[in-house]
């Protein structure tokens, strides 16, 4: 287990070109992506004014990200301290699974364009950039996390993934979980039965059976992440806003990579600063700056691109509905089961309240934007679709409908990873902040 | 029941604008739609030369789609003949149900971009064309199909349908069908019992109990359309084709709106015809014409225009791989069953095989390609995916691989309803003929 000291900022001396070489990647162009992202955390995060101190951690966590946490995770293969690494690409794959067969999990959702040339050989021109970027890692081999991983768990979710994960299986060691159209009874039942057979093939790959106590003690270390992320996000009501969009989006991406205790301990102590902040009076806008719910598709390391833009444009997201945001945390696992099956049920019911646009009808995600719009003071949504989407994008008039009724101003984007549309996307949005 | 005249032909002097009127349809609207829609038959199938004269019943089909059809039913309706008419968009929604429970059942999926605008205040520009068009056929209140249709069925397939669903229920009397992503035994117990709340739902809207005797009848109506359709397709085999690809398309398209067993006489006529050609070596095309197996995304009524290109262009369409084509007729209900239970499992059996590519992996649809290309001694495939279709676009990678593994040549296109691409696809196709 980690001792909560940050291994990653250690190791600035270190080189790790021979491990990134061991996992079989492409060193010079991994060398090429580092730079960029390193280049445009510095623009993005270290030109932000007045953030909270303990989000220093947020940049040791990106610092690290592709070397420290890297070795880090082998350190533990190699020790027998973890069994294996399991990468997957969705909130519905249960981390307390993987954790308590001996499995560290990792998030391989990707936020940038590569290799697209190579992707288009295998995938349509026109497919939703997050799979291509996740398809692009791969044959560009430029992805520490999915060349470390040792089994991948992919998830039947939107028409591109489903699809995409029949490639996927060509390049990687895949399973892939079934996960149903329709929230009932029926869909229920066969989605616990998923979870077992999930845990089933994760015991198989790990060699390490779940027992009750490591199922329960995974149980509380996902959950102490949830708590530390709910206490933060309630921070995010007051105005001035503490923390900003983009630190607190990336503490949700940081937990998809980061060792759970270590992550938790930071955000505990980030909650802690914020909670001091807001009684204060502290933020990192100015008190009355236009706040946004951020609701929509999942933004993946290093997609910083919207957030950025309307923080730039002088408004402050203090919330995000969405599977890099609220849904990864807002619900908890019951605890109080005791046996394994116990547990697993509890996590499956868990899991199967996640709100993705993959649900018809998916009502409980419109009531929780409206909600959380209300409970952190937003002046207005911004919904959000990544090009080819269809899911979100068809959602989002059920959106702007509620919205609507709600009285809330509202604001639809459909918008990749390029920075092609950059400057219209700022003027339509200082446009929109200006109007609240 | 149907007598086996054509009930369409004697109305010609019949007005039928007052019925229109009485199912709230836009009529000048109409009227300009169904004589575009006759202008194109005329253009696209009485110009083709050395047809079957039995394809006469299909000019008799589309001269009554709009008008003496609806009549038919709307009076076995009146008559109480039939207790209600019963919409759907997708093959999965099994037929012999809705007739067991006596109602009618009618195929809405809709192949004519329509009311464009009004369909974009409601679903994403980037949307399948085939989804747009039944969206604005029912928003600009010119198809007779739905507005006769007392209950919609839809059914979760491709993200698209799953969401537009949600905004067709505001419009219409909906009930949805959840269909798995996989099959597994799991799934196909689900799947069974969804054909049974199905059953529940349609005979609540009828208000008539299915019995063993009106579902076995089903089962029998809709296996003997089947089995005139294998009879008409294996004709296809022969060079010179007997039938065009056009009407052969035509034959299933009207499966799905005409009486069943009127068309499956007339099926029989055209089976019987093509039998006799094949013998003397009669064809609708010149022997040696460039043969061409169809697959792809389903081709909806009055969407001509892959084939129309492909046969003006001197090649013949030998089979279609698709819901508008075997995937509709290969594969029969098993008539053994004896109780409702046994013959609802039967059929939820048969539905199950439809190799949809909402399926993953879909290793059967691929199988059939490869099998059909050969039985059907075709030159090439022509594989095609509507545009925004994430599922058809995505598996054409693995056609294209199994058709090159198969040593079959492999041309895929991504097409609209619109006559913009005509041209270029003109281009290419011969290009694609030439090379056979
Ligand atoms: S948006 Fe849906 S498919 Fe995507 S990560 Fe979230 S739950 Fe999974
Ligand atoms: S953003 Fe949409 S299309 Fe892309 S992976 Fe997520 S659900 Fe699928
Ligand atoms: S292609 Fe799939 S979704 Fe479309 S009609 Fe056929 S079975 Fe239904
Ligand atoms: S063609 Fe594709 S996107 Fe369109 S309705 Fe059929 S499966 Fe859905």
């Amino acid at each position: 287990m980690s001792d909560n000291t940050n291994e990653t900022t250690a190791a600035a001396e270190y080189d790790f070109h021979p491990m990134w070489e061991s996992l079989g990647m492409d060193v010079p162009a991994h060398d090429m992506l580092l730079g960029a992202v390193g280049q445009m955390f510095g623009d993005v995060f270290l030109a932000q004014e007045n953030r909270p101190a303990s989000t220093d951690y947020l940049n040791q966590v990106v610092a690290g990200i592709h070397s420290g946490r890297i070795k880090e995770m082998l350190d533990k293969k190699a020790s027998g301290e973890a069994k294996k690494i399991v990468g997957s690409f969705c909130l519905y794959v249960p981390e307390e699974i993987v954790i308590a067969a001996g499995g560290i999990p990792v998030g391989l959702c990707s936020g940038a364009d590569w290799a697209t040339d190579k992707v288009e050989e295998h995938l349509p021109r026109a497919t939703c950039p997050l799979i291509k970027s996740f398809a692009g890692f791969k044959l560009g081999s430029v992805c520490p996390y999915i060349e470390s991983s040792d089994l991948v768990i992919g998830e039947n979710t939107c028409d591109g993934k489903k699809k995409a994960y029949e490639f996927m299986a060509t390049q990687v060691n895949m399973y892939t979980v079934d996960i149903p159209n329709v929230h009932n009874a029926q869909t229920l039942e066969l989605w616990k039965g998923e979870v077992r057979k999930l845990a089933e093939r994760v015991e198989q790959e790990t060699g390490q059976k779940i027992t009750a106590e490591s199922l329960k003690a995974a149980i509380k270390l996902a959950n102490d992440k949830r708590r530390a992320l709910q206490r933060l996000s309630a921070t995010r009501a007051a105005d001035p806003a503490p923390i900003s969009g983009l630190d607190s989006l990336l503490t949700v991406q940081a937990a998809f990579m980061d060792d759970a205790e270590r992550l938790t301990g930071a955000i505990n102590a980030m909650a802690d600063e914020c909670e001091q902040r807001a009684a204060d009076g502290v933020g990192v806008a100015p008190k009355g700056a236009k706040r946004i719910l951020y609701t929509g598709t999942p933004m993946a390391v290093p997609n910083w691109k919207l957030f950025n833009i309307i923080e730039k444009a002088g408004g402050v997201v203090v919330g995000e509905e969405a599977c890099t945001g609220s849904r990864y945390y807002k619900d908890l696992v019951d605890e109080s089961g005791e046996t394994v099956d116990e547990m697993l049920d509890a996590i499956a019911e868990r899991y199967f309240g996640i709100n993705c646009a993959i649900f018809t009808p998916n009502d409980g995600r419109i009531e929780d934007i409206v909600r959380m719009a209300r409970e952190l003071n937003a002046d207005g949504i911004i919904d959000c679709s990544l090009q080819f989407c269809t899911l979100y994008e068809m959602e989002s008039f059920t959106v702007e409908k509620a919205a609507e009724q709600a009285g809330i101003p509202f604001m639809h984007i459909t918008t990749d990873y390029a920075n092609e549309d950059a400057g219209q996307l700022t003027t339509r949005i200082e446009a929109f902040l200006e109007m609240l």
